[in-house]
């Protein structure tokens, strides 16, 4: 099925593009739904679609060849993945999965780089977007290598709390803590005791209920960054 | 100093370009050597150059707002940084320090950014060196949650190895082992204990000489990924 005009328009990175652009990529673009822990795209293969995610949740995962697995990031909407490997035309260097059912939009990864050697402002679009990937993923390595998986957690907390100004908080962990655990880069049993090292920070948790009492402590143990882009995320 | 078209056509990434754009991109480029520790950029900064590392290592490192401090990679010629940041506009997320004597081209941001609007080979070139960009830093954050430190020591080591099918190596780190453990992401006394687990699978260290003995034994243990790019790396 096609997504049609008003669909693309509503793609943040597609905003600035003109209506005769946006027919082109409408014909190189099918708009599916997927049902949970269907794959999207494994790792080693050469890609053939462009995804952007509309709803739901996707975990891109990598693996070891000794078989250990970790997520290297949950995308959730309006995003993008494997842009880099459809622009290189390079195997993927992630597995994708639908989390929870899923509507996408599949970009014939052929089409677009034809389409992007036509259209200059295509090209500056997806410019910006690789850019902000490459920022996600140096921040992800900034974090690994600067702290402990209980920091991880408390700044990956701290980023769930929409009022900048809010002394407390009253979460829900949009994920579960298997999920978390891969995405924070830990096993299971050392985000529990991430967790229980933030109880001393003020952070209560009840399944996936987490309550922050004291909001101001958190980031102080935390030390987040204050390095986060506008949102500009396609 | 202007560098001149010899010496830009020797960056890989510019090689495809016309004489004409090279023209263009010497008029906003300059050539410097500098000594080590010279700062080239600061975390937290708006990007006004981008740089492109001739000869020379230079390392980039990000700060917590606690202090404290990891590489998060070094560069070695000829590969360009801080890209992102320059076509965003957006603080840089590390700081960058020659760590030897250096010699790189700067090229100015916002002339770069315009010329990439007017010349699309530009953007093109720059689009296909962000997606390089992107997947040396998901390669990371892939080593960094699915192995030891033992196992990216040994995974660093292997790709140090020029032959691909030699059995034994003879090897000399590129830097010192301070830096190696930052890159790697472990503290110092966790490099020296990573050394001693690669011991017992044929590692010798003598400073910075590092001989491997068995390779295919080093190679079952840190199971390196099959996903390397080819050396297409601006």
């Amino acid at each position: 099925m096609k997504p049609g005009l008003a669909t693309l328009r509503a793609v943040p990175m597609f905003e600035p593009l003109s209506a005769d652009l946006l027919g082109r990529i409408n014909d190189i673009t099918a708009l599916v739904e997927l049902a949970p822990r269907t794959e999207l795209c494994r790792q080693g293969a050469i890609p053939d679609r462009l995804h952007i995610l509309l709803d739901g949740q996707v975990a891109l995962s990598g693996t070891a060849p000794d078989g250990t697995s970790a997520v290297v990031e949950v995308v959730h909407p309006v995003a993008h993945f494997v842009l880099a490997a459809v622009l290189m035309e390079l195997p993927y260097l992630m597995s994708a999965n639908a989390v929870t059912p899923s509507r996408l939009l599949l970009l014939d990864a052929a089409a677009l780089r034809a389409l992007l050697e036509q259209a200059p402002p295509l090209a500056l679009t997806l410019m910006r977007a690789e850019a902000q990937d490459f920022r996600a993923m140096v921040r992800q390595v900034r974090d690994l290598k600067l702290r402990s998986a209980a920091q991880r957690l408390g700044c990956y907390l701290l980023a769930l709390v929409a009022d900048p100004i809010a002394p407390t908080a009253d979460l829900r962990l949009p994920f579960d803590k298997g999920l978390l655990a891969a995405q924070l880069g830990c096993r299971q049993e050392n985000l529990s005791r991430a967790f229980a090292t933030l109880r001393t920070h003020g952070v209560e948790t009840h399944g996936a209920r987490v309550l922050l009492h004291d909001i101001a402590r958190l980031r102080e143990f935390a030390a987040p960054d204050d390095l986060a882009d506008p949102l500009l995320r396609l």
